[in-house]
């Protein structure tokens, strides 16, 4: 059987993750990455074709992909991209505006559904993995709230949209924001109380923030714990360290998350679930999402689906690379 | 809009778990009882209609159900009732019998493509959501082998099979076996280690026994350590004790399980997934799942699908109440 051929739009963390993990998916093989600016990919890759993205029609004849995996950013690279792709082609993506998802879903469903091709948006953990389980949690445990929590771990998850806001204030070199979930928090939905919180009740924040040179650091502390959303309604901490410290004990993209609900079952028996992941790099846990719900997208577009899907719409089978046979066998 | 219609086949805990979840879904009703033995349902339920399960044209025409919900035991009761139904009304059941999947789910999906009905099998927590989450971790985490642990919580969790295997051995009158998982073994699973284990590395067993008058009590305890399947292969404790004991301590139906895989992302960056459930009560959770499935069965029967279908075959959306706007507006 040939494998299903893959181009990879886009070459930072998550690119590079979506190559790696093609190479653990025996039924798939990466295609070529498409690029804004290909010379500077191809400084540091040279063993697969890298193409100028903008040129459709000739990546599209030369890399003979099935699908593309776009793994650009929510904010800037996605509205335009996806919708462009997916006029030519099938593709998944990892959009992560949670309040946008509703209008991008739309745009991607009316492109796709145009060209006959299929998009999967919106995956990878959160959203993806967990949207799906909290779905399920309020489908089986009916009334229950499904809460998602992050960083649970002694040294939190690594937040990039945080890092990247703090890097944002005037005066600040370089930064990390690291998230941790309130333990007390967690107990409470646990125990079936399905409580009200605002943001700060679940979450505290941990920044770590390196100086420019000459740059007044109340100012810049000031700035940190008022800004809006971000900050502002949380419990933060921030520590000034070098450059140095932030290389040697702030490297990598470490995260991990939790969604719990509890409820009851009957006549007022406790239940609840929950579901735990834990990533050592967040981008590679997002990249093994994406490339699973590629095997998908293939399979939907084989049966002439059209049109935006999330994973809420895709059975689990079609993520799969075991046969149906094999699943009812060793699986269920 | 009409509510979903539902028949409820068998008035054991799982139906009776069901009659209760029906309440708690308020797109759904339930439309009678089938029963072999009417008679004396018909002495604790006199508000719903019930009904002889054996009288097909009967029911299908008094009830007017979208679809049957199966609880009778894979035993003896779905074998034959599932075909049975399946030739007449969508079906859901629990069959649970996991070496038999394959040829059950053959033997429906003849039925009800036959029937043009729609037939979800071997659904619940395990077969069920595990299923699902098993076949989930294997696919975002390629490589990694996923592990179902059984009675995490100090108290173990209430095994119906083992305590009927239990009663069978002559001299017992009644008994009740816990199952308690092994903490090592499920560090180990945690740590990556991906390990081979025999069915007693993961699990022990204790149990509850009452004896009756005159019984030996030592010929009891030797002929539970060795019964092959149940007791031979795990570390197994036993305690004698008396029928107000077993009455007091041990009555309701606690259960709890987790499925858990750890492999690496990319180039060996660790990264685990983790699935746990507690019960208060597992068939009123078990029936908490079949009502979801049921809906499910309806929207794929209204979209003239036809066949047996499991847990892995669905998307999650056809589980929830909840619109495909509310989905992708609240859930994603």
């Amino acid at each position: 059987m040939s494998k299903i051929r893959v181009a990879v739009a886009g070459y930072g963390n998550v690119g590079r993750g979506v190559i790696a993990a093609l190479k653990n998916n025996p039924d798939m093989e990466i295609a070529g990455i498409l690029s804004r600016n290909p010379e500077r990919v191809k400084q540091t890759c040279n063993d697969v074709p890298v193409m100028q993205i903008a040129d459709m029609d000739a990546w599209l004849t030369a890399l003979k992909a099935d699908v593309a995996i776009l793994c650009g950013g929510s904010k800037d690279d996605l509205p335009i991209q996806g919708p462009m792709l997916a006029a030519k082609i099938s593709t998944v993506d990892s959009f992560d505006n949670h309040s946008r998802i509703p209008e991008y879903f739309k745009m991607m469903d009316d492109a796709a559904k145009e060209s006959g091709h299929v998009s999967v948006i919106s995956t990878g953990w959160d959203p993806g993995i967990f949207s799906m389980e909290r779905t399920l949690a309020n489908a089986f445990l009916p009334g229950s709230r499904a809460y998602g929590f992050y960083g649970l771990g002694e040294s939190g998850g690594l937040s990039m949209g945080h890092s990247d806001a703090l890097r944002t204030i005037p005066g600040v070199a370089d930064a990390r924001q690291y998230t941790h979930a309130v333990t007390d928090a967690i107990d409470k939905v646990r125990a079936g109380e399905n409580p009200q919180f605002a943001p700060g009740d679940m979450h505290t924040r941990e920044c770590f923030v390196v100086l420019e040179d000459g740059a007044d650091q109340e100012a810049v502390a000031e700035a940190i714990r008022t800004m809006p959303g971000y900050f502002a309604p949380y419990k933060t901490t921030i520590h000034f360290v070098t450059g140095e410290f932030l290389k040697e004990k702030c490297s990598g993209f470490p995260h991990d998350g939790l969604v719990v609900a509890a409820g009851t079952t009957g006549n007022g028996n406790a239940a609840s679930v929950e579901y735990r992941c834990k990533w050592q790099s967040n981008p590679e846990a997002t990249a093994n999402v994406l490339v699973a719900h590629a095997r998908a997208a293939v399979r939907l577009a084989n049966e002439n689906r059209s049109g935006a899907f999330t994973i809420l719409d895709i059975p689990p089978a079609y993520f799969s690379i075991h046969s149906k046979e094999e699943l009812l066998k060793k699986f269920m």
